[in-house]
């Protein structure tokens, strides 16, 4: 009827600010080269579906370790777009979902997606979107399709396009379940490796360089960080927290550091 | 009752032609011989039923990998049928379906084309419509079984018949699960493999033919892309698109195509 | 109450018309010894139960590859027992139902059949109606179990008898159900193998003797066919109608037969 | 309240004569000392249960192949025990019920039992009763759990006194299921094995001592029946009606037994 | 509210003799020493938690054969304690309750306890309470975990006082379910194994000394019964009152109590 | 509407004081130096939580052998953080409830401590709040899914901040869900081990040196307990107790001890 046809011409503008501002409460520091190119690379997708004339739908995964930094880093790309639809699908909105409601909401911020003429939606930790977890293994099938449809689901209308970004932190487990596929193109997000990347997020932070000397040697000298890739840029910010707590000096001080850092680290 | 009665005499007409139409957006480009041959064996089936008087059923399955163009291809041979009760099947209709729901909304399509004279139903994304998943593995076998019966089940009535188009990448599932012989004949819908065969989609595009030289020796070097049977027409295409966008020249250049084509093809 | 006991009384006759012809549309072919061999066994079992009095039900199963025309066999038996009430179980009927549905539509017919003095009733693809794949496995234990009651079930009344003729293409599963050993009887329905049996399946069909000759030849000379124990008589018709489609003389060309034959077969 | 108060004194008296004897009309054949030792072991339990003071319950399972006799003999204890309450239990009679309608219906006997001062219950089939099936396995563990409380739950009432028969051809599951363990005693049914037996079942029937002998030195010499333990007296009346039905002597002939024993027996 | 508040005050008293009586119906006899330390160690803990004053709560699980006597001991227990809140958690209550019908009895009845200055409620029959069947396994989860919680809660109310006695035949079961580790004490019930054990429980019935020396002989060289860790008590006493009804002397003779102890043990 | 609006923004003081004395009705013994190590962790980090701006969310989790103390030293320092809100989540209060029933309590309280500046929620018994048991395994995904996104949730709010403590006997399980990744820090809850330790519990009781020698010297020698990392401090407790109820002396005696020890432990 007349009421409905309104209701799917109407566009629907919005973004998502409030949510996305949260995940970027701990801060965004650029740390380096690797994170200048990963960077670089995600602005110019955007930029290609803004631009584009016969690309409706671009999708890009972004995967990475625990507390790498995919969902702040993905909240950046999004409020960065100023596409005029921006929404956060995040498993911290649906606590307590039924299966069913969680997989309503989720249709529901597509469709609205698609009245808009340039969107982007965050699909926020998706092994936890399908209540994934590896004893069984169990996982929400219905909402595992609904997404490997969606994922790939252009807007039916010509001049709409939508961009996807989606992050994980268990990519081999999102291949074996053909979620990676669906996906257009998938970018590491890298945890924090070498002394300079270390010195350049101490760098933000009240410290001595000679205390930021004595901690990036350190790490460096800790096998199992530089085997395990690094330190997640979360793990990082929380263990200078901790330390600049137990502070005296108001100054990072590198035992501390480390002892937090041990702490969160699970050592 | 005689309402009822009129319901079931009542011809079906109609053509799904937006959901069709979609499916094509990115074009059909007749890249060379083995599409030709593919192609006029589809046309073939389609005429053998429409001529035909003692086959009130012909079923036809698609398959191929990932974005090889099954669903494109299916969609074209439906719009050339000229048929007068075409449909799509597809799950990109029935996200946020239950599964009871999504049972219902197929039985009606088929109890509509058993109406008409001559019609065709595709089965897109089969793997998807019963909502397959390697894990575990889980499936629909509510939604499986009644495919499995409509793949073979007759129009009751003397002078009406159906061709069915399936569609799936994942052949040898459907083997398994018995969806293959259920189909009457299998076609594979290839990748585009041979250096003609990239050429030619390459010209349906602006490029210098150096540049498209560069391309198709380069892309015939990649041991992967030969291994693994060629490129998707899907992501050549998009590869393509991609590669335009960063192109200042307004042309597709060689490095750009490579790089995009390797973002496209996760490697 | 009364209505009940009146209900209870009232034979139910009635014949499955519509439904039995159907799955006879394809002809019903006397392609040699073999066939009439079963043939006969299957219509002493007919008269067996029809004359007997101390033989309240005999159960019969058909089984034979996909194709083999096992369906088509059953429903012929059916017609010609001429007993007063014979129905048609099959899948078919049942497209969409819920279990509680099918179980309660199959117990309704036999209840029905238990009010008639001489009954037939045919199961057809069992492991359809149980709702079996082999991933997993998964079936409807409900229906397997309401089904292994029925079919050993006499009718309670002294002077009403029942004959059972179910049909399977998986004689091996439906024995580890416990299935096949519920029938009395178990026969196998052999597909096409020695060329005479070829020839006379041809003889139906406009086709020259030498043509026929070369078929004959040609297809025993396939390896595969012999191996397998022969061509399914619903691949050979097809087959055959695909080639007078595609024929020029109105008449069966041997090349045109061995390409649809291929196609059908999945080669 | 008074009503229910009433609905616990009143003895629940009936005998369920239909179906007992239902189960009879294959007729009831004492083939020889083995049968003459396991009729008296019976009657003697009932015997003990319906003297003794101190055994509120006794419990005993008959088990053995399929057709051996199980449930016939099992409705002949029944019969001839003359308790005032006697009940069959049986898969029959639940055909399409629920799980739960089925538990309740079997609450409700074992409730009325308690009631009577000298019950028998028969639990025929055991293994069809919770729905077992091997592929799985699956069976209702709710209906098992019933069954595995109230065979060893004895009537709350000082007074009052409980047989159960129970039958079932798969006495390793039952075992695996703890179920043999719950009744008191454990009985084997046995197949007609020795030449004797065999005259002896045959010696109800019209037949030349001459085709009984050449029967009985033929079906010795099958390998596979003395192997398998001997040929269930169901299989071997089923065969000699068949034989009896072709045979224009209107006596048993030889070779028509054999064929129809072959047929019956699934070789 | 009011009423809320006077329902959670008032003592909810109440012994429930009648089920307890009806576990002792089968008589009781202190066959020996071990039976008397085991019996001395549970009196003991029921006087512990009486007198004690730091002690809120103390569990015992009675775990032993089938037949063994559990039920039977802790129904002594439970009537010994004269505690003014005693109740019998059974299976054979629960016969036809859905799952969670039976949780909320379960916890209706340790929500009664909590209110009595002194509680004590027998467990029976844990693995059948939580509907366990080794095949699977399969098992009510819910009331599984509902045990485990209530099994270690402590009554909230600082003066009341709860003795919680289980009994299992399956202790590795229950093991690796975590429930022998929520209780603080667990005890073995033993069978009858010395020839005075057995002497001792034959000597509650009329039988010579002669007969009585022939059964404990006999009974000790049957290896298996030794090997089996002895005789359970229920098995032992069910024999005897079968040979009993079988005697003409009114005596156990030797042979007839060997018979039957054959049957009830299942050789 | 107002209301909500109000609901959100009115603050949800209250502390859980009965449940948390109550898990310390068993009284807190500071039994030495790896004690007061861990005691003193803890109380750093509720400081830390108190005193920063940057770190809205702090999470520990607590793991250790049965008994070991967990509950009682979350509850403990739950009571000494003195913080505006603090809840006490435990299986124990969550009898009976639904799977459903759970969560949305659960949800429930971590929405009413987002609206406290500073709130503490203990997460008691996680293996037993998501209902595991290790045979299946089975677990509630629901709940524990729930718990996994609450337990990295931070307050939306940018001054509200919260501070979670799990508790676990089950570390490797939880590690293997993702749990103890989830929780920023994880810490070990140690038993009784050393000879000093044993005698500062025991010194809280009535005992002459004499016989606490004897004990922590016997205690010593059992390779058992050393092998297993020593006693729980409420085994120990409980076995202490049990002792003194059996003393004449009103002290504890070695002997006494050391049987209600062997008790208590499961030997
Ligand atoms: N360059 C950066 N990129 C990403 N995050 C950054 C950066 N600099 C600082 N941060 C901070 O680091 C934290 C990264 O945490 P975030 O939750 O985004 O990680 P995540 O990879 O999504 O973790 P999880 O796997 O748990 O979902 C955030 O608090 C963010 O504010
Ligand atoms: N000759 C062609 N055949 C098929 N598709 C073509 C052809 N030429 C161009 N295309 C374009 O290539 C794309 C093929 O994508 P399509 O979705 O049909 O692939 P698919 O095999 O169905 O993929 P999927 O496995 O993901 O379902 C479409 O955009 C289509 O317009
Ligand atoms: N002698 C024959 N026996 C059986 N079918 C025949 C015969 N002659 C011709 N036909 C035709 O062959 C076809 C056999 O197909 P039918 O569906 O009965 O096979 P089926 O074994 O039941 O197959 P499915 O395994 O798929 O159920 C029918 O169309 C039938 O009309
Ligand atoms: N001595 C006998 N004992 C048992 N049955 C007999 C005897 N003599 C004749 N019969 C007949 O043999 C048949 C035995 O079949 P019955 O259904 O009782 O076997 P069953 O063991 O219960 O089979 P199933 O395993 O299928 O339940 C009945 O028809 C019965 O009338
Ligand atoms: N000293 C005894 N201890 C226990 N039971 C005894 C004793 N003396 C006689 N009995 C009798 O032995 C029988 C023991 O059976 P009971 O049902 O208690 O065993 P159970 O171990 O609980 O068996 P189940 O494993 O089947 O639950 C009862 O009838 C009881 O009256
Ligand atoms: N220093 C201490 N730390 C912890 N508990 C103590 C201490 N001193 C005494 N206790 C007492 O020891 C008991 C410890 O039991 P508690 O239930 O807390 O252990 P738990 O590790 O939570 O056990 P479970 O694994 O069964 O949950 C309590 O009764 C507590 O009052
Ligand atoms: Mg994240
Ligand atoms: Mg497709
Ligand atoms: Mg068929
Ligand atoms: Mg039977
Ligand atoms: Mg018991
Ligand atoms: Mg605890």
């Amino acid at each position: 009827d007349f009421l409905q046809a309104l209701d799917e011409i109407k566009p629907a503008f919005g973004i998502d600010n409030t949510n996305l501002s949260n995940s970027l409460r701990g801060g965004f520091y650029q740390y380096g080269e690797r994170f200048d190119e990963l960077y670089k690379t995600g602005i110019n997708f955007i930029n290609e579906i803004r631009n584009s004339k016969n690309t409706p739908l671009l999708s890009v995964l972004l995967e990475g370790k625990n507390g790498s930094g995919k969902t702040a880093l993905a909240a950046k790309f999004a409020l960065e777009s100023r596409f005029p639809f921006v929404k956060l699908i995040s498993p911290e909105n649906f606590v307590g979902y039924s299966e069913q409601g969680k997989i309503s909401a989720i249709v529901k911020i597509f469709d609205d997606a698609y009245k808009s003429p340039l969107s982007l939606i965050v699909l926020d930790d998706i092994e936890r979107l399908i209540e994934f977890i590896h004893i069984g293994p169990r996982f929400s099938n219905a909402i595992l399709q609904t997404l490997l449809v969606l994922i790939k689901k252009k807007p039916n209308n010509a001049d709409r396009k939508l961009m996807i970004i989606g992050t994980t932190s268990m990519r081999s487990i999102l291949q074996e379940m053909e979620v990676v596929d669906c996906f257009n193109v998938c970018l590491n997000v890298p945890s924090i490796r070498s002394k300079s990347e270390m010195a350049s997020v101490l760098s933000n932070f009240k410290a001595s360089s000679q205390e930021v000397n004595k901690i990036t040697k350190e790490l460096f000298e800790l096998e199992d960080i530089v085997a395990s890739g690094g330190i997640p840029i979360k793990n990082m910010v929380l263990s200078i927290e901790l330390a600049l707590q137990n502070s005296s000096s108001g100054q990072i001080e590198h035992q501390a550091f480390m002892e937090s850092l041990k702490a969160v680290h699970h050592y």
